[in-house]
């Protein structure tokens, strides 16, 4: 089997990339269209199918089945290290699928020259992360490369989960009149990543927002049952890459309220002075749900009682028209369209 | 929870490191130490038990989940590229524990900069491996490192499989008298890389044996059943540190006779020539065996009939002293210790 990329179409000129860049890796069209016209024709998939989990009828029942490789830079920031990240983000793919995570891999590539005590401390993040979110990591790989092929620790986790029977959660499932629930504040996450970078000053400092997210969602399952219709975590991309994810595959317009969106001041003050816009900001501990109005408010209640959603708010609403478009009313009154990121605003912010 | 690294007693003064080297990613006494003292204690594992694999009492039945990242460089080489390799690592990791493999995830860490052509056909090579071995790859990730901080690109696989009803496999059940079994030649992968790393030409060249074993391991528990007591892929360490991990989990002694080992004359003339021991180098589609006498030669006699076992020979036998000693019988027919590899013979070989 070959791959023709003389073949490929795409919106964006994706065949007039000779070279990977950094944007392949962003979370948004660019790394969409490598899914669609590389990985998932490769791999016999439906087009865009690679996602963050998959579901797998085995052994009598179903299993979610995800991986995540954490590439982020500093490897320790406010509020989370790569360790916390790369438990959480992949408890999180799973539990956006509904399932309660139960075990995890842990594959590490070291760069020659690591400081031990650095990566001691990284893997004690990582056991106590795993213990909080109730999971177990089972199996391991450990690769060295030369110092200057790598920097520092790169860690791949995968997970497995199980899903519960009854829930069948996916972005095709959403539909016009669905309410559009967010779980907190964005841009927490890529913002503390960021602030450090930038070496920004702030009267509080900036915390990522990396939390397991399976709880929350059991409560939320709990009280709104078939009535939510998808979930998703606003990681690479943001909110914007995930709302338009969802209007794609469900052939729907999302209409949001940017005043309803909760940002913690800090983070507001920080996206301004770098000219970054909340909505594409990375978050690690969020979710946003779509749900069927009539069980929004039962769900939302339930979100605000759980400590990972004390700030939930209803933020928009799907509808038929547009379709495909996310589009948001300004705090000023006006109307702005949301568009898909392309590539990358920030750089290996996971 | 912290790691007190000042209270880590090995054989090796593993606490006299205090940066990663690049043995501690060879698969040897450097790895097991790593994993013992850090990776175990941390996540609450038995000693030694962050291994390749393991087993998940899920859904109402047995899955095997197991987890490899591969670093090979280079990227392509001949009888196999990374594609083959992260594919094939994994299933056969799975097949290992008995498991009929059934689904991947791959994790893909790639390098700024990297061709897209090149990235294409890597892909191509891994959707013709998992067809090969009857897989799907289901779920998957893409991170882009900038330049300089990756090495074209690192493959993560996770994967799952179901163990068959009565199927317990594991060193720890290796016993005294149980004859050691070898698929075929050693050596061969480890000496393509080492070839092409080296320019180094002969008659034939070298090619890596990269393939699925489950197939094999299926016919194998076909006819042995329970008497096939453990199976393992000699990959990075060789059959030296398989037989090794098996006499130290077992507690019993490992003997061989080095003129019953397999080794293609290419293979044994190029480890000549670079001063290596074809025991310690890698392979990538071989196993050993260790089965009960009385169904031994039912068990070789089968895989001889595989057309991946068709140079199947018995290699060796477990016995109960010294305990966990391997010793080989060499062609002049004396009698030397083979030791557990410390650290690495052959970077980046996986």
């Amino acid at each position: 089997m070959s791959l023709d990329l003389s073949t490929w179409t795409c919106p964006l000129p994706l065949r007039d990339y000779p070279n990977i860049v950094v944007g392949h890796g962003g979370g948004g069209k660019l790394t969409a269209e490598l899914i669609a016209h590389l990985f998932a024709p490769a791999f016999a998939l439906p087009s865009q199918a690679l996602g963050d989990a998959a579901v797998l009828d085995l052994a009598g029942g179903r299993l979610a089945f995800s991986t995540d490789s954490f590439v982020v830079r500093p490897l320790f920031l406010p509020g989370g290290s790569i360790g916390e990240l790369a438990v959480n983000g992949t408890v999180n793919d799973l539990a956006m699928m509904g399932a309660r995570p139960a075990y995890l891999t842990a594959g590490f590539i070291i760069e020659e020259g690591m400081p031990m005590d650095q990566l001691a401390a990284i893997v004690a993040r990582m056991a106590e992360a795993a213990q909080a979110a109730g999971v177990r990591i089972v199996a391991g790989d450990t690769k060295v490369v030369d110092k200057g092929h790598g920097d520092g620790v790169f860690i791949n986790t995968a997970g497995v989960g199980v899903i519960p029977d009854g829930v069948v959660l996916g972005p095709q499932r959403v539909r016009a009149g669905d309410v559009v629930l967010l779980s907190g504040t964005i841009g927490d996450h890529g913002m503390a990543i960021m602030s450090v970078r930038e070496g920004l000053q702030f009267e509080a400092a900036i915390r990522s927002d990396t939390a397991p997210l399976h709880d929350l969602v059991a409560t939320m399952l709990d009280a709104g049952g078939r009535a939510i219709h998808a979930l998703r975590d606003p990681t690479r991309g943001g909110l914007a890459a995930v709302l338009n994810e969802a209007a794609a595959a469900a052939q729907v317009g999302i209409q949001i309220d940017e005043r309803a969106v909760p940002v913690n001041p800090e983070v507001q003050s920080a996206c301004e002075l770098l000219g970054l816009d909340p909505l594409y900001v990375a978050n690690e501990g969020k979710l946003a749900a779509f749900v069927a109005p009539e069980a929004a408010d039962e769900v939302l209640a339930r979100m605000r009682s759980h400590p990972l959603g004390q700030q939930s708010a209803i933020i928009g609403r799907v509808v038929a028209q547009p379709s495909g478009l996310v589009a948001a009313r300004t705090p000023i009154g006006g109307t702005r369209i949301v568009p898909m990121p392309i590539g990358e605003q920030l750089p290996r912010i996971c």
